[in-house]
C-alpha cells in the first residue's frame, strides 16, 4: 500500500514543478468595481435567457456532442465552411486542444511576452520547452523573431492583451510568409478592432483563430469559445476535444447570443464610446495610454510628484482595491510592472473610477 | 509559407494515428425511445431550473473559478474535506486530468475489459501505453492481474459499464492492498447500487473515486462531475484543471440537484422499481441478464429459434433500431458481441420496448 509522500512522486516529473494559472480576482461579495477581468458591462442579449428557458427542460438528455448546430452558425456568421469550425469551452479549451494536437516534450511553442499568461501554464503541462519572444515597448510585431524561433505552435494576441494594441493583418500576412509553424492568432478581442485575421485563413492553412463569448457578446459566466482553421487542424483538434465539452445551456445560449447581431452591436458601440472618453480622460491626466482596439486601456500612472514607475503602478493599484476598484497588475515584468489593465466599465463606473483617481496622491 | 500536406505532418504522430471517441448516437429528431446513453428517464429536480434562472442575470462575469461552493456541498455530503473534491466538466474531465497529471509517454495506463471505452483514448491522447485487463464472463475483479500490471494508473468502473455488475468493497481493498499505482474507481453509477467505495478513501491515499451527475441527478445535458481523492491528488489534478472549467449555471445547477436529497431519492426508487422489473421481464423470456447495480441492463437475447450470439444480439439491435428503440451494442469484443446494453426508462419506455421485442423473430 502507498504512503502520501509516494503519491506526489507518482505525478510526471513536469507536473509536479509547475504552478498553476490564476486567473483574475473573482470576488464574490457585492459592492466592488470591476474592471479586472474584461467583462462586458453590458447584460448579454435577452434572447440568452429565453434561449436557455428552452433549454433547461431537455437537461436529462446529453447535448449535441460536437455542437454542430453552433459550428453551422459561425460557419455561416463568418463566411467559412462548418468544417473549419471548433467549438470550445471558452476559448481556453480551445487552445489546449492545440497544445495537445502539436505539441509534447519534443517539441518547442512560443508567446508574445507581456500576452496572455495561460499560454505558459498550457505549454508547460504538456512539457514543452517554451519560447518568449518580448515586445519593445513599442509593440510592433517582432516577424523576424517569430519566424526564426523554431517553434511548432505560436501563440499572438491581436489586438494583444494586457496592452490592447493590435497588429495589422498586413504583419500577420507577412509573418505568416515566412513562419513555418503552427500561428495561433488569438482574436478574444477582435470584435472592438477594426480589422480581423478571418480573411488571412483561406490563404494560409496553417493559421488558426481562437475566438470567445467572454467578451463582446457578455458571456463570461458561460464558458464558450472557438476556433477558426483549415479542415485538417480542425479535424485533429477533434480527436483530442472532449467528447461532450459545451453543455446544452451554453450551446443554446451562445448561439442566441450570435444571432442577436443588432444587440452586439449596441452594446459593443456603447463600450466604443466609452473607451474612447476613458482614454481621453487618462491622457488629460499626463498618463501614457496605449492606443486600443479592446474592450480595456493599459495606461502608465502618474502621481502628483510627476512619478512614475513599478512603485507607483503598484501604489494605483492598491489605492484602487482599498477603494472597492478591482483593476489588474501584472507585476512580474519590468516592461508590464509600471502599467494598470484597466476594464471599460458602464460610464458610471468609470465616473466613479475618476473620482477615486483624483483622490490617489 | 505552409502547404496543407504538411499541417498534418505538424502534428503529434501518436495523435495523428488516432481514432476519436464515438460516443452513443444523440439523435436530435424527436420519436425516438432513447435507452442507448444511460440517461435519466425522469427530469432534474425543478430546483435546478430556478436555480439556473436566479444565476442567468450574472452570465457576463466569469463563474467562481474552482466551483469551491459546490466542492464545499460536495465534501458535507460525502464527509470528506473539501481540499478532497474536484470539479469536473462531466466526469469525463476529471479523467482526463488524472490521466494528465499521472502519465505521459514513458508510463503505462490500465482498463478492465469490458469497461468505458473512453479510457483508451484518453490513454492514448497522452501517448501513454495501454494495458488491458479482461474480465472473465463471471465479471469477477482481476485483483491479480491488475496488481501485476506495472500501469502508474488504472481506471475501474463500478458498478461496471456495460455489464452493470459492482465490485465488492472488500474486493476493492484487496486490490488497493496490492497495487502500487493510482486506482480510479469510476462510480458514475454508484447511487444505484448499495455500497460505493468513499468509506475507503481515508485508508487508501491512491484511491481515486470519480462521480457524475449525469445520471442519478438527471443532468447529463449540464456536464458535471467530480473526483475525491486525497488533497494532494486534488492539488496536482488543479494544476491542470481548466482554471474555468464549469460554468455559472453548471455550478449553480449541480448544486440545486444535490441540496434536493428528497427528489433525488424518489426518482432513483422509481428506476430501481422499473429495473427490478426489467429484469424480471428478460429473464422470463429465457434471457441471462447480469445482476445490475446500474440504471441499465446488459442481456443477452435468445431468438425464436432459441439462437443466441453476436449474429443474434446484432440481429436484435437491428430490430430495436427499425422500431426507432435505441439501445447500445458492443459489436467489437467477443464478449460484448452476443449483448446488447438497455438502459433504464420509465414504465411506459419498457412497455413499448417490450412489445417490440414480442415482434422479433
Amino acid at each position: 500500500m502507498k504512503t502520501l509522500p509516494a503519491i506526489a512522486e507518482c505525478a510526471q516529473a513536469h507536473i509536479r514543478s509547475m504552478s498553476p494559472y490564476v486567473p483574475g480576482l473573482q470576488p464574490q461579495e457585492p459592492g466592488w468595481i470591476k474592471l479586472n477581468t474584461n467583462e462586458n458591462p453590458y447584460p448579454p442579449s435577452p434572447k440568452v435567457a429565453e434561449a436557455i428557458l428552452a433549454e433547461v427542460d431537455k437537461l436529462r438528455l446529453y447535448p449535441v456532442p460536437d455542437a454542430r448546430p453552433l459550428r453551422k452558425a459561425l460557419a455561416k456568421f463568418h463566411g467559412v465552411d462548418e468544417s473549419n469550425v471548433i467549438i470550445g469551452n471558452g476559448s481556453d479549451d480551445t487552445i489546449n486542444m492545440l497544445m495537445r494536437v502539436f505539441c509534447g516534450a519534443t517539441e518547442s511553442a512560443g508567446w508574445t511576452l507581456p500576452s496572455y499568461s495561460l499560454y505558459p501554464t498550457l505549454i508547460g503541462i504538456q512539457n514543452t520547452t517554451l519560447l518568449s519572444v518580448p515586445f519593445e515597448r513599442n509593440m510592433e510585431l517582432p516577424i523576424d523573431a517569430i519566424a526564426a524561433s523554431g517553434a511548432q505552435i505560436f501563440f499572438l494576441t491581436s489586438p494583444n492583451a494586457p496592452t490592447g494594441t493590435a497588429f495589422s493583418n498586413e504583419s500577420i500576412a507577412a509573418l505568416l510568409e515566412r513562419y513555418e509553424g503552427i500561428l495561433v492568432v488569438d482574436e478574444a478581442y477582435a470584435d472592438f478592432a477594426p480589422e480581423n485575421a478571418v480573411a488571412l485563413l483561406h490563404k494560409y492553412p496553417n493559421l488558426v483563430i481562437t475566438r470567445t463569448f467572454s467578451k463582446s457578446y457578455s458571456l463570461a459566466g458561460l464558458r464558450v469559445g472557438y476556433g477558426l482553421a483549415s479542415a485538417e487542424i480542425v479535424s485533429l483538434m477533434d480527436r483530442v476535444r472532449d467528447s461532450y465539452n459545451l453543455d446544452r445551456l451554453a450551446q443554446a445560449g451562445a448561439l442566441a447570443a450570435l444571432l442577436d447581431q443588432d444587440y452586439h452591436r449596441m452594446t459593443t458601440a456603447k463600450i466604443l464610446a466609452t473607451r474612447a472618453s476613458t482614454v481621453a480622460e487618462l491622457r488629460s491626466r499626463g498618463w501614457f495610454v496605449y492606443d486600443t482596439h479592446t474592450n480595456f486601456v493599459f495606461t502608465e500612472p502618474v502621481n502628483a510628484r510627476g512619478e512614475k514607475g513599478p512603485t507607483v503602478g503598484k501604489s494605483l493599484f492598491d489605492h484602487l482595491n482599498k477603494n472597492k476598484v478591482l483593476v489588474r497588475y501584472f507585476g512580474s515584468h519590468p516592461f508590464t510592472a509600471s502599467f494598470l489593465r484597466i476594464s471599460i466599465g458602464n460610464d458610471a463606473e468609470m465616473q466613479a473610477l475618476y473620482a477615486i483617481l483624483d483622490q490617489w496622491k
